[in-house]
């Protein structure tokens, strides 16, 4: 069996992707203890809020208010999302609590680059060049190569290695031309298509190239999955992974109402922690903020762990002996 | 990476796992008619009932009727469960349509067996070995040792793989005495304490002690790890899987309340369909019976792929060049 890594880092999207998808309004104040109860439970990384149109997202109109509200805690990372220059403004009035760094943002995939952005793939590689320059013009340092839709694609069908690799090659010119030193790699399976011999065989092509890369994967659990994935992520040595509290979040494409969202933290947290790498969270404090943020949503959330609870807990009470 | 099988057997769970824990009552017609939906999906192994005490569990006091009404399809192999000589005879009755086979069901984990039969383990074994030369007398075979708790017991804490090694040798001793072959263990996950590692470690350990034996996993995704557990099974060349569609069932034990069944038999598919092995099931024909199996329960199921729908749909629709 292939190496395991000893840590990984997770960022949590949770209060992000899942305040923007559900169906009733969340009040600002039950997002804000929603991001402060993930602090205290060892997460480092932190995605709060999403600077976009309230007309498109009104899910995020306040984000703002929730940007300015949380108390942060030290030692702990929260990041902000936005997609446009209006977007990045609105998140550097927030600089003094939010770390702000930017990402060049590609599909593997036109059908969905046309689909979810109306641009052509070629026209996206514009935006995302001037939007590079854009955030160097304000300081604010552009790190990571983003590939949406990396695995396969509602639209499109399956996404091949090939088709990643040149968006990457993509992101790298822009990259190149901007003067930017890219240090992260995220492969998102935005749409549920990957399996854990895709995920191996894309890492494989990917790290054969960029082998200094850090790599993140993004993983969505739209067909039950993303643990699966991760488990061939780590396998491969993928030490980066995005998650969400609960499995908080869903998939806002065609064909998939009612699916489920981002991969689960908690589940995550039990599968790297259950084989000895470490993620530095404490699950069943996760666990309990997860309980919270059903209780915020006012619906059962997908993470079954959520309702089984932790090993940790029933072997400290377990009358056996190990 | 390990080689993975070229095909895999399901033995589909979900009529008699599902229905003996939904807190309403299921009409006979209703679980007769997702039996005979089932069989159309290309699934060929199909657990219909369970003969058991109907105090115990009221919802199989139906189960005469369900095994005696539901229309056989050809080339479908029908399987009940019982626990004791009341139950083989009852399964008895309708050997024209059941195909009857014998257990040496044992735990790795004595406190689950104190727990979950109230006896000890050595009460169990004699219990075992008596139920054993029963089958025989009545022309029943026995060909299977099935160890529950196999990775971890809510009562007793982690299991090592010694401890099954040795319920394993317990239960080929019984056989020997008693004249039977065994051709396939079956190793439980019964309370969701596997992880792949887990997975790998106690496979290696039975193969090299039992090498020409078939191995059945029979895992429960309690805490959301079932599919990469899976996953593991099959990197390890396991062929031989149970499951339920929509993830029917759940966890009767304490600490569990509201916690996952049985891995779910279409996310199952959809993960060796999607990498080259064959399972014989028509996926999308099975989607459909899952969301049969939502209506006669009358509640939202487990699986994530139910209601997101398979890949092969949308790529049937797909616009992009693959």
């Amino acid at each position: 069996m292939a190496d395991l890594p000893n840590e990984v880092e997770i960022q949590e999207e949770g209060p992000r992707e899942g305040f923007q998808i559900e169906p009733r309004p969340i009040a600002s104040a039950d997002k804000i203890r929603l991001i402060e109860a993930l602090a205290q439970t060892g997460l480092r990384h932190i995605q709060v809020c999403s600077f976009v149109n309230p007309r498109l997202v009104p899910g995020w109109a306040d984000a703002d208010d929730v940007a300015a509200g949380f108390r942060p805690a030290p030692g702990v990372h929260y990041v902000g999302l936005w997609f446009n220059d209006k977007g990045l403004d609105r998140a550097l009035a927030h600089s003094d609590r939010l770390t702000l760094s930017g990402s060049i943002a590609l599909s593997a995939s036109d059908a969905f680059t046309r689909k979810n952005l109306h641009r052509s793939h070629a026209e996206n590689l514009e935006a995302m060049r001037r939007q590079t320059l854009l955030h160097l013009s304000k300081n604010v340092p552009v790190r990571r190569i983003g590939v949406m839709a990396a695995f396969g694609c509602n639209f499109q069908g399956d996404i091949t290695p090939a088709q990643v690799i040149s968006a990457l090659r993509d992101g790298f010119r822009i990259a190149d031309e901007s003067g930017v030193t890219i240090g992260n790699i995220s492969l998102s399976d935005t749409m549920g298509w990957a399996t854990p011999l895709r995920v191996e065989k894309l890492l494989g092509e990917v790290r054969s190239r960029w082998p200094h890369q850090q790599i993140t994967l993004h993983l969505h659990d739209t067909r039950g999955l993303a643990i699966a994935n991760a488990m061939a992520g780590l396998r491969m040595g993928v030490t980066k992974f995005d998650s969400t509290v609960g499995g908080l979040g869903g998939c806002p494409f065609a064909a998939h109402k009612g699916a489920a969202g981002n991969i689960c933290t908690e589940e995550l947290v039990l599968l790297c922690e259950e084989m000895g790498i470490s993620t530095g969270v404490d699950l069943d404090a996760l666990i309990e903020v997860g309980r919270m943020a059903e209780e915020i949503v006012g619906h059962q959330l997908p993470s079954e762990l959520l309702h089984a609870g932790s090993l940790n807990s029933l072997r400290s009470k377990a009358t056996g002996v190990h």
